[in-house]
């Protein structure tokens, strides 16, 4: 499949609903648990999409149009959201991503992007060399792969009440 | 985290809206394609649970209720949806699974399942035996876990896509 803005923003744009229908309500054993030291629990999830959404996608973009190779991305706290998170609830947090995401969503429609401009250049300051292309791919790939992972760190939770099905299911050791 | 009969309809009662808001109105190219031979497109992966939902979770209960060990579950077909599935949209399959999963929890619940029922032991086909809180815990866990494939078949899509940030992004070399 070839990268296409049209079907980019189709998941784009769902992202804020999935993670509402999959996580809003939950007992906190559902939301709060992870998969051990330094793994993020669905509650850390929500918060790591606020932070990116502040400080990736819209700057990133700006700097390729603006930029060019010419100045690198700052480089990503895969952390902050422990601190930025503290206190609020995870309804809280669904509401702010939402939020972000419809602004940064309204902002990219406004710049009215073309074809060429998916081949214009940035510089990521670990990966080199990088395209407009390949950062908004990697935007809805970013999203899918949190809510596949936040699937993940729930379904890890009864990984032992499963009891011998374990062996049915590859993922619940990765 | 214990298996608890309320916990595990929090995340069963809402799959069907999770599946509908996640995959409703996309374009085929995220919902039809799938992750090389014998895998499932998201696609599939409804016309699976569908099959499943008709076939496995009350069946293999009641089993386990009526006939604790005495007999085997029957063997379950993998493959059953590509079949099953044919000539039907996306939307009708999720609407077809909304009302099979409404039904089935519906039946759970006037079953009016206590502690002493998820001890209650059956037998599996090839597993040998197993709890009726093994087998609810599996069916959560098979929900949870048939999400993350769905996302994470549809990011793969977009795999040559990211170019080098693949390098961040484990899950697609799953």
């Amino acid at each position: 499949m070839k990268f296409s803005l049209d079907k980019s923003y189709e998941i784009l744009e769902r992202t804020p609903t999935v993670l509402r229908s999959l996580l809003n309500g939950l007992h906190g054993d559902w939301i709060m648990n992870n998969e051990g030291p330094e793994t993020f629990s669905p509650y850390d999830v929500v918060g790591h999409l606020i932070h990116v959404e502040k400080t990736e996608w819209r700057d990133r973009t700006m700097m390729i149009l603006e930029h060019g190779t010419a100045k690198s991305f700052v480089p990503f706290d895969r952390f902050a959201q422990f601190e930025e998170s503290k206190g609020k609830s995870l309804a809280t947090l669904l509401d702010e991503f939402e939020e972000l995401r419809v602004a940064n969503l309204t902002w990219l429609k406004s710049l009215q992007l073309t074809e060429s401009d998916f081949d214009k250049q940035g510089s990521h300051p670990s990966l080199g060399q990088v395209t407009l292309r390949q950062l908004l791919s990697t935007w809805v790939v970013h999203d899918l792969t949190h809510i596949a992972q936040t699937t993940r760190v729930m379904a890890k939770q009864y990984k032992t009440e499963i009891g011998p099905w374990i062996e049915f299911f590859r993922i619940m050791n990765f």
